[in-house]
């Protein structure tokens, strides 16, 4: 009977392994996990910390019992200390029992996800990243026993819910970021200022082109204050929200072919290239990028979820490819809705391609609607084509989501000049006349005649 | 001097003379209405009705001196008699100074709109249609008297939006409709269920498959009852809600051609066929429906708005095309959400197109979030070639605007293949790790492969 290996029990793995179980019933799948739980959702951990999610269980999507009762041998505390890709078998360590063992395999999953790497500055190892339940659990423990101030170190997507929960606790929070904006791997500057508006207006402090130098610590060893290029900020807490790296250690050490993104290069078959039977996905691979047609490293659920299934589907004979991404992201910090799709105006002109960017303030909703707040949508289109390459909206709830309706256009390759003529939806509860993607992609016309 | 005449100042109306103010400083634009006011959202009187919205004047857009001040002759309470196309002029009747003058024009545009037309059954004259501004209010103002019980005729949009209204009054409300199922015109029967659920749950009273035989008046001449096929109801306010028909007897009377929908026919530059000079736009005339590639009648603001531009423009020496609609619209329940875009199961087997459908019941967020609650998707697809022709959604907030993804996706002529692996966007507030869309595309494949 073949056996097929996953490494790493979380979105990608633990898709693949359920894929694989419903295409073939007499395959024995096997997947061992370092930690103790299967299928849980990191990107649920803010919400945890912050309360908004009672309990560590919640987040997960699927327990190793339910995974055993499916048909996949999920071994929970084994870490795979090495794969032999001559010999098909992993060295296997029980972390429990403190024994290895030897575990053959015909066709191997790896979705070994992503770590987040403490920065190079003096204290870093003593803060919690908060990427794994465990670590979520530490922390609310931490912040349990008090401890009015917190710093949070990363203006990105993890920073921002961090803060935010923080934030929501009562606390008087520091939000520290290199950049001159808040995300900046996510979003242009002119957006961004939206954002700080709302973080600000949650009381949460914005100290941006500051540099930590260092971490201090008490006699303790837990972090007592933040000392930056701008002075000395007391902390309580300390939340290190930057630097999440693939986890591509073990794969490195037995041969597999490392993008120059530092996650494993796949092809759209997930296929490891070079290696038949072996598959990656999830948070450690590279993916292809759409616009850029260059490999990416965007570590995100979803793509975990598609990835792991493209995995599952390959690795049993079936013949399913993934098309890749184009950067889609979303968040919400308090009230305010975030999301991006495409390139950024930024990332286009890093990549030399030639757009014209224009943003829009529109409503919510009917602007006479009592729940009608205001949004901002800019999009990105190519100077060349009038092709939708990448949009951005700030807003206030619902406004967010529309970011789907910008992603599909750009994948399907729409103009603005086709995009403004779309048949979107229209109530007073739900849109203004024009719907705001309508109003913005209006606003971005160039040619003449669309313009009037 | 040229002159653009214009017949009706609601949103088609006053979007073309905007629009031909815009591209052409010289015009002279002046726009004839009937009423009292400009630019009023009709879309927005089941909220004014139900108190959501404070004061009519909260739902124009735009007042008459707003658009005089824009360098637009508005002429309020003025009628237009007769068009007169062989010598361009109109014969308009000023109301209020009861005399008629011959107005000139180069070039006209007609946003008549559609009218109420009460159905044929005894006492529904003595009702109220709802369907402007001075309606709603003398609506509110019967309503202000008391009246614990109230009757609406007609289970489509607008009559839901009117029972929910008000049901939030507090009142006792019976919602009357000759159809099996609420929203017949809109929904499938299966996703139609889920409204129902959602209406009587707000404790308003559904009865389907009823004839209305006469509207009982008192000796006042005010609705005291409705007779139906199953009985009689006691009723204090009546609310007819069915027939709203293009307003196009000026029109018909001036020898321009009406299509079989019943609205005025016109060429995709909103043109009336035949009649160079001469633009309808809005709730008055044809559509081109592009799944059908037949024409529709659909009053909607959003198409009125879109329409009176291209009006505006080719009225101005320029060259812009409506691209048809593909029937999306949206609603409101409470706190449930009904859309639709592209063909109901039921309009494609009218149409003759085979299809296949399914339906898939999912979260609005991650499954753990606070917020979370049920929606459901239903998409119709090409049988022959799996391109997506239709969807509709019902569910908890957030779940609607949705659809826009899908009408993107169907306008762009998408495979449900395809729409699966769009980069949509992800976090634990906004949506499970697949957009309820994807889980929707994934179920609905029919390659094998993809459905793996």
């Amino acid at each position: 009977m073949a056996r097929l290996a996953i490494i790493g029990a979380d979105a990608a793995g633990m898709t693949a392994a359920a894929t694989a179980r419903r295409r073939d019933g007499d395959l024995e799948i096997v997947a061992f996990e370092r930690g103790g739980r299967t299928s849980f959702s990191a990107c649920g951990i803010p919400y945890f910390v912050a309360g908004l999610v009672a309990e560590a269980e919640d987040l997960v999507a699927r327990s190793p019992d339910e995974h055993r009762a499916n048909g996949i041998d999920v071994r929970t505390r084994h870490e795979v200390m090495s794969i032999d890709l001559s010999r098909r078998a992993l060295t296997v360590r029980d972390l429990n029992a403190r024994q290895e063992s030897i575990e053959p395999f015909d066709e191997l999953v790896i979705a070994t996800g992503a770590t987040a790497t403490p920065p190079p500055i003096p204290g870093a190892d003593a803060t919690e990243p908060a990427r794994t339940i465990d670590a979520g659990e530490r922390l609310r423990d931490a912040l349990d026993l008090g401890g009015h101030d917190a710093v949070v170190i990363g203006g990105g997507y993890i920073g921002l819910e961090m803060a935010e929960a923080l934030a929501h606790q009562g606390r008087r929070v520091t939000l520290v970021d290199q950049a001159p904006q808040l995300m900046a791997g996510t979003l242009d500057a002119d957006m961004a200022a939206h954002v700080q508006d709302a973080v600000q207006g949650k009381g949460i402090r914005v100290l941006l082109s500051v540099d930590v130098e260092e971490i201090e610590l008490d006699a303790a060893g837990r972090p007592s204050a933040v000392r930056t290029s701008e002075g000395t900020i007391r902390a309580d807490h300390v939340i290190v929200a930057t630097g999440v790296k693939p986890a591509v250690d073990l794969a490195r050490d037995a041969g597999l072919e490392i993008g120059e993104t530092g996650a494993l290069r796949v092809d759209d078959h997930q296929r490891c290239v070079g290696h038949d039977g072996i598959y990656a996905a999830g948070d450690c691979v590279e993916s292809h990028h759409r616009l850029l047609d260059a490999a990416v490293n965007i570590q995100l659920g979803t793509h975990a979820n598609k990835q792991g299934r493209v995995a599952g589907v390959n690795a049993t004979g079936g013949d399913l490819a993934f098309p890749g991404v184009i950067g889609t992201a979303i968040s919400r910090i308090g009230h305010r809705e975030i999301a991006r799709t495409g390139l950024s105006e930024r990332e286009a002109r890093d990549a030399d391609i030639d757009v014209v960017a224009s943003i829009v303030q529109t409503d919510t909703r009917a602007a006479y609607f009592p729940e009608s707040a205001a949004m901002w949508v800019k999009l990105v289109v190519g100077a060349a084509d009038g092709r939708l390459l990448g949009a951005q909206i700030v807003g206030a709830p619902t406004a967010g989501k529309r970011i789907d309706t910008l992603a599909t256009a750009i994948w399907a390759g729409m103009t603005i000049d086709d995009l403004q003529w779309v048949d979107l939806a229209y109530a007073p509860p739900m849109s203004g006349v024009l719907d705001p993607v309508l109003i913005a992609a209006r606003a971005a016309t160039t040619t003449t005649a669309a313009r009037a």
